[in-house]
């Protein structure tokens, strides 16, 4: 039975922090790199991906055995409540070994009608990007702020985000490109962290190719909450995962819509 | 007169923090952005980059006054010493505008025979490289720790940076894409953070051109500090800018360099 000793929020960080402290020993430790895998045919990476999934699991299974679990780790473990938290231990594995602070620890809960709760953490940087019913805020360096997005209405003063140039599937990389061509800046490499900083109203465009719902639905509920629209690239939802059109607010989204719509 | 009430090295970190405090107040500021330009003409990006310079510039006047000082935004002091204070107070200021922790102070002591000194800092993440005869180091999130670069030696195994796909003139893209195609990985957008990343032991190469001199004296000292090799694409000095290749140690340098000195 969903314990009421904690509220969803609570446990939500909760699962945050003990994903961060299993993870933060093994980032950036001088061993962690291609040549230097382990005994047993895991990287550090991987290691991290799945003690911090496990430690997510454990606060689950004591305080919302009803609800299931999606992890990216450990896959689904149906719940009896119809609330799932979908769990992504460390979005942007690449990023991880490369020792940037721009992977994060993606935590979902969601109903049938997707994610309405959310946090993108940074355990290295400090970094916790939160939204629910409640709102959207960050807590970070410079302390605690509500997050707000943009207000940038038009393409040509938008800064655009994505992982990879090369984004997904050629036909995918022409859309993307397609938008790119009319943005003031076109931005790569922050992987989940472009999410954030979306979230956080400093830049207006995230646009993503072959996610799995794991990868966004975390960061569906805080960019919602901070005013946002996320959906696919065809204007349904997003939160299957697939190809993604994050945007700072609705007339930003309509713009970039219309050429995605058409890749 | 050269004060010795402080080290060279102590001159650096008061530096990096006084540049810092000017810095920080502009970051992630909800105003910064390209719609919301200062009445003055300035954006916040610039102010900050101004600010930061001029108060290294007071440092240096106190503590320093007959070195020569070399800033991004001021231009060139000459002085009497024989040795001068390379400056970018900001550097990657797209990367600032759009939020990313990428961005830092770069700041290096030269002589006729390039640095031997450097700093790169980021104030957000509060992280700080250090690099000098007395060896490497940073401090940040986790503490202190020795910097040293890594010892791969094949390009198949290597992690490759640069700031943007472009790179430079198409010819420079091509130079960069014949490395880039042999790589394990290769990742963009993390401007000078590239550098740090590079002496901290986590990825192996980092390829640019159009550099000015300030964009790469403080990586390159400490790079050098850390273990790693600093040129331009022929093997000669990088410390005036332009093309640059960094790598980790003797051997990837050498892999990569025989590739880009046909580009």
């Amino acid at each position: 039975m969903t314990s009421t000793a904690f509220t969803d929020l609570e446990i939500a960080h909760m699962l945050a922090d003990a994903a961060g402290a299993a993870i933060l020993p093994h980032f950036r430790r001088s061993d962690l790199n291609a040549e230097n895998k382990l005994a047993e045919g895991f990287d550090p990476v991987t290691i991290a991906d799945r003690a911090a999934e496990q430690a997510m699991r454990v606060v689950l299974g004591e305080h919302r055995p009803d609800d299931g679990i999606w992890g990216e780790e450990f896959g689904q473990t149906s719940g009896t409540s119809g609330r799932t938290w979908v769990l992504d231990p460390i979005d942007g594995t690449r990023g991880f070994i490369s020792g940037t602070p721009t992977w994060g620890v993606l935590i979902a809960l969601s109903d049938d009608n997707g994610p309405f709760m959310g946090i993108v953490d940074q355990p290295y940087t400090g970094e916790r990007f939160v939204g629910s019913a409640n709102g959207a805020d960050m807590t970070g360096p410079m302390g605690s702020q509500p997050l707000r997005t943009r207000t940038t209405s038009n393409l040509d003063q938008a800064i655009l985000f994505t992982t990879f140039p090369e984004v997904g599937t050629p036909q995918e990389r022409a859309g993307f490109e397609s938008v790119a061509s009319q943005v003031k800046l076109a931005r790569y490499g922050m992987d989940c962290y472009a999410y954030a900083l979306l979230a956080a109203g400093q830049v207006d465009l995230v646009i993503e190719a072959g996610l799995n719902a794991y990868d966004i639905q975390g960061p569906i509920a805080v960019i919602q909450a901070a005013g946002g629209v996320v959906t696919n690239w065809q204007g349904g939802p997003a939160h299957d995962g697939g190809r993604v059109l994050a945007a700072a607010n609705p007339n930003i989204h309509a713009a970039a819509l219309d050429i995605l719509k058409n890749a």
